[in-house]
């Protein structure tokens, strides 16, 4: 693939070689070309290490670095930005709104060290947007949720210094789900600032599909388990009242909202007719 | 609804009041009657509880009757031969193939009685099936997973004395996953019968969402949690190459493969970019 001498033209539309590829292709036979209708599309949840970041986070843990370098050998674009751009060239009008890539910081960082880590993690994406407006229209900013005190003062900074459009946080911080009540501060600041949370599905292979096991096996953690743990998260938030609580709230789900919009028809009518079954933990 | 009047004629059409709602209507305008199209609709999954089954499972333990009575009271027809036959005279040509509804028998009964409910199960099936051929075409038969020695012979049983179309399991025997070498030896016999495996999801609400909570809210482990273990068990077979072993195996997955349809996506390009990321249990 490529955009071999593409240059907008005064239709709105780009010239492309035959060979390119586009899903929304408008065919117009000219001598060698095809041209294909510009659509702005935006992505709002594709994943980065900002450069900085990324060293810092391998100087962090010996696990958490073998982890992450063994992501990045499989996904260059995540940490190298002139493959990134590269890639997203293939894409015309395809843009970006930054957050990094996961796990959360909290699930290799120490207290200590991750409102740092978050820091320059925001600082990192800040720099991207500032020197790439046309590619990287903002950021959700990182957070770190095991140490609320510095978090809810990072959520401020990255939104009124560094200009984030929100923030990103997981399905769950190190295994406690988002509606515990220390939590509750970052929905009402979010609320109150009018900006959304972006969801982002965690599981790590060490929750065991099987109760009698203790690992998943064959990344279905990860196949099954994040739309699984998103779909559990959206579900939790709204049963939990949190959307009764700040009715503006307004989250971004990862992956088209998981199993909800497949399974609309045994959530609603099933909740309806046997919601009442599971007694609650006595 | 109802069928007043219901004739079948030459035509194959059976003659319908006017209030009566089929999806595949074929309207013929003929004084005050409508024509419906009857097409053959076999439910290859519906539940039951056998009356004598029902009565043996409220002895076995006082947890099991409570959990049995509140699922009966909301479906009565589960139990109530009458009501059943009711509800499915609304549907013209509706068939069914018969399971017995779960948890399954391992999950409330010790291992000397499970293979005693089985057979009441099983008895109480066939019976039914011979008592209302026009209505339910076979059953798959119950098996007492928590006594292998007991199962085996109550598969042939159940097959060559009593016709079951197949068996039906859960997607895991007391947490633990098919795929342990004690259950191979049924899925070896069912691939010689040729004769399918009914797999149908089962996770208790003690199964919980987080790794930091003993117990699924909101009915969560049910509406989310069942697709997951139907998925992830298909997953386990697959993987573990219980179709390389046996490669007539045929297995009758419940709710439409659960979130195999939706997630086909994810499940085929996913593994093949990240499939090794998973660091096996050490």
């Amino acid at each position: 693939m490529g955009v071999p001498g593409a240059e907008e033209n005064s239709s709105g539309l780009i010239p492309l070689a035959l060979e390119c590829w586009s899903p929304n292709r408008t065919e117009f036979a000219r001598t060698n070309l095809f041209f294909v209708e510009v659509k702005m599309k935006i992505d709002v949840f594709p994943h980065i290490f900002p450069r900085p970041f990324y060293e810092r986070m391998l100087t962090v843990s010996d696990a958490a670095a073998r982890y992450m370098k063994r992501r990045v050998r499989d996904l260059p674009m995540l940490v190298d930005l002139e493959k990134r751009l590269r890639l997203m060239d293939q894409f015309p009008g395809y843009q970006q709104v930054l957050t990094a890539a996961g796990p959360g910081i909290e699930t290799f960082c120490d207290p200590k060290i991750s409102p740092e880590l978050a820091r320059i993690a925001n600082d990192g994406m800040a720099e991207l947007v500032a020197q790439h407006p046309d590619r990287f229209l903002g950021f959700a900013a990182s957070l770190p949720m095991n140490n609320m005190d510095a978090c809810l003062p990072e959520v401020d900074r990255a939104i009124q210094k560094l200009g984030a459009q929100g923030v990103q946080i997981f399905t769950n911080v190190n295994g406690r789900p988002l509606d515990e009540v220390e939590f509750r501060p970052l929905f009402e600041k979010m609320a109150r600032y009018d900006l959304p949370i972006w969801l982002h599905p965690a599981r790590p292979s060490t929750f065991p599909d099987y109760m009698t096991e203790k690992h998943s096996r064959f990344e279905l953690w990860w196949v099954f388990g994040w739309p699984y743990e998103s779909s559990v998260a959206m579900a939790r938030l709204v049963f939990t009242g949190i959307f009764d609580e700040f009715p503006n709230l307004k989250i971004i789900t990862h992956h088209l909202g998981a199993m909800i919009p497949y399974f609309e028809g045994r959530i609603g009518p099933g909740l309806d007719q046997l919601g009442s079954r599971t007694p609650e933990a006595e």
